[in-house]
């Protein structure tokens, strides 16, 4: 696999349309007069799954051959990942063995259960999660879809930007999250190839802020004991999302945990839709910045939409 | 004044367009294969002010003319309605004096102050309201607005109906909530005049349930002691509504609490939107009579989004 190019990621827009939603871009007139400045959201909340990575996997899933599929995949994910990969794999009516710790929340399990996924529990730290991956591998020959550090990955998430700047002209700045930088990746290339000037500008949790951290370094440093309400953004940057983040990223903004929850707030009080904390950092950077973005014409990304509502009292406040 | 005619909804919809949202219509698959029907939601909760309320309300002032508006605009409404009226008053440079129950939440109170609302505070009880509003349009020659049982509210109200059945064909059903019947009026009217054999069906709360023993007795029968979360539909039916839900309104639903619980903690979860526990009642009465729906293509109005998200868990569990 190669890195994306505008003709792959176009490719993958046709592969995978039929199977996801174009999704909504919202607007608040509210929002826009509290910052003085001019917000699109992209309502990735609306997305098949309730996430962006649903294009990701459909859009792996979707290009590998025959035989690369006749053992099903597998990855591990206790997130959205999980659910989209599951989902993939069901439409083409061939098994997804999900690896996830087992201590994950009911509703995620569920979740992966009614796409068809096949569950591996394992213990809840990462090695544990990479030797049961690896175990699986060797029983099943299936084939790995790594959540973020993957090409085909990178290429579907990608597509929400396409779309996003077929819908809109003269953006400023496009400001996605970063977690493991599979959204970030898409997102700096599909404006990059399919854009006209706007800076793309990351937003990500201080309490996990190893993309920012990294970024700055010039090289890759792993998340340190992260902690944060933006749980989808604990990971580490992959190796292959990085060059393209330092080459099409213009800069990452970190924001607390008190302004993630603020925006996350705002954004349900005030647009009527649920996000969850992993996409509420785009607003967040924002709040955190009002000077710089004043009278500037931004789209945000709304990475997803899964909460727990059972908890949805300690998400809030 | 006379009942809304197909022409005086016309012109409703045509003198209030600029100041309202053409609200979208949402689907969601998960829903429709849960119950076996075809679910189309009409999103009121994205209206201006998060409600429907706003139609009727800029109608409303939106018609009077310079004598009629010169000392402003009176209503007596502790929720949707007060602000839908400050708003319109607002666009029109006029005041708006609102009557409130002192114990009205502090969300609302402000929302009606942000809009630029005067309030007048009152016991809560209708009494201490009527008696109130009196005094404040002896006071202030303010022109009264009624937030249901008025007829340049019901055709604003039936604007939404007018959008719904531009965009869908072949609905075998519409469902509204009804509380005063502002909504479900305009509704039944818009379908007659611009439908094409849907029936209109209201859902309303067994513990609110004055419309349905009204409805089946033929005169109103005026709300005793109500008591359900879905706090917008607590008024009992207007006169000027009552003999229109006779004549277009095929039959009324009531649903239980539980069902409204469950049918709001579906629409958040699977469709990623917030709505009031009023809203709820139209899924709830699906919910209720999964047989009745099978298979049938189903419009369903969410008349609004306005939940203080400090009691969110009481709301949802």
């Amino acid at each position: 696999m190669i890195t994306p190019t505008k003709k792959s990621i176009e490719q993958a827009h046709i592969r995978i349309e039929k199977h996801i939603h174009r999704t909504p871009i919202m607007s608040s007139q509210q929002l826009d007069k509290l910052f003085a400045c001019n917000m699109f959201f992209k309502c990735e909340n609306f997305q098949k799954v309730g996430a962006f990575k649903s294009r990701g996997a459909v859009n792996a899933v979707f290009s590998l051959d025959e035989k690369q599929l006749q053992n099903g995949v597998c990855t591990h994910s206790s997130g959205n990942h999980a659910q989209a990969l599951s989902r993939a794999a069901q439409i083409k009516n061939v098994a997804a063995y999900i690896v996830m710790p087992k201590n994950a929340p009911k509703v995620k399990v569920n979740a992966v259960k009614d796409y068809g996924g096949i569950i591996h529990f394992c213990e809840a730290n990462l090695e544990a999660r990479e030797s049961e991956l690896k175990k699986v591998i060797s029983k099943t020959k299936a084939t790995e879809i790594h959540p973020y550090d993957n090409y085909k990955i990178i290429e579907g998430q990608a597509t929400a930007t396409k779309e996003l700047l077929s819908d809109l002209d003269n953006l400023d700045y496009i400001i996605a999250p970063v977690g493991g930088g599979g959204l970030l990746a898409g997102t700096a290339l599909a404006n990059h190839y399919f854009g006209n000037n706007a800076k793309v500008i990351a937003a990500e949790p201080k309490n996990a802020d190893d993309a920012f951290h990294s970024f700055k370094a010039g090289y890759i440093i792993p998340s340190e004991d992260p902690n944060t309400i933006a749980d989808g953004l604990l990971t580490s940057l992959g190796e292959r999302n990085f060059p393209i983040i330092r080459e099409h990223v213009s800069q990452i903004i970190t924001v607390n945990e008190r302004s993630i929850k603020t925006a996350m707030h705002l954004i349900w009080e005030r647009m009527k839709i649920i996000i969850e904390p992993s996409s509420a950092v785009v607003l967040a950077a924002i709040i955190e910045n009002q000077e710089f973005f004043k009278n500037k014409k931004i789209a945000l990304i709304l990475s997803g939409g899964n909460v727990d509502l059972e908890n949805i009292h300690e998400i809030l406040f």
